[in-house]
């Protein structure tokens, strides 16, 4: 019965979230492609228990997963331009999300070419909005 | 407040959880070690909205994660022998989960050669147990 409860007094907060969401993804992506890692990583929650299951494993806050991107992309040619597709927002429950995507990056051949893969990320709201407690990026 | 009362109330709940799931995939990767791809399959729930996120996209139920997994592993020598490691269950709400780990494949040379990754699991409580509702493996 409680679990009755809570889904009717959260239904709306469920469905506001999609939007949010969608809109943070958009908020990151202008990020990136204005070259600005810091706060690409700054959508990330700012715990050690976040995680990023990439070509490696990070576990750790902003400053972890800013270091793993600096890394991986270490100069604005290597970011290449950042483009998300395919976007789908599954409520998980009050203030949790799961969002899946595609990612596209565009890149010049000698900036090492087209990339793209598939993302999964965990999402919870925060008092200072939503963040990724997990990513899993493919 | 109410996700505070939420939060008291499922607390001994979501302790619980780590240890059902840690034994659903247990379960699961002995299924696998005997060949039971249909038994393996039914840890996702089979429903339209499980998706699965590896080589390839699956959305669908039991029946499209089972031709999934047939596609990938063809004969019983395709399959070897499945172990999991590294998992990590972290509670997301009452009745939702997310377990990471890593799966290592023993294989002849002959059979495709050993192989491993990284999954991320979202599972979910439902009345016939914990299910599968989103998978990511690379």
């Amino acid at each position: 019965m409680l679990r009755s409860i809570v889904l009717l007094c959260c239904a709306p907060m469920i469905f506001a979230q999609t939007a949010e969401i969608e809109k943070i993804l958009k908020d990151s992506e202008a990020a990136w492609n204005r070259g600005d890692l810091k706060s690409f990583a700054s959508y990330y929650e700012d715990s050690p228990e976040t995680t990023f299951i990439g070509r490696e494993v990070v576990h750790g806050g902003v400053q972890a997963i800013l270091e793993r991107y600096r890394r991986a992309y270490p100069t604005r040619e290597a970011m290449g331009t950042l483009a998300f597709s395919e976007i789908a927002v599954r409520p998980l429950a009050g203030g949790v999300a799961l969002a899946t995507g595609k990612f596209t990056l565009h890149r010049s051949a000698a900036a090492g070419g087209e990339a793209s893969g598939r993302f999964t990320l965990i999402l919870k709201r925060t008092p200072s909005g939503w963040k990724i407690i997990h990513d899993h990026t493919s």
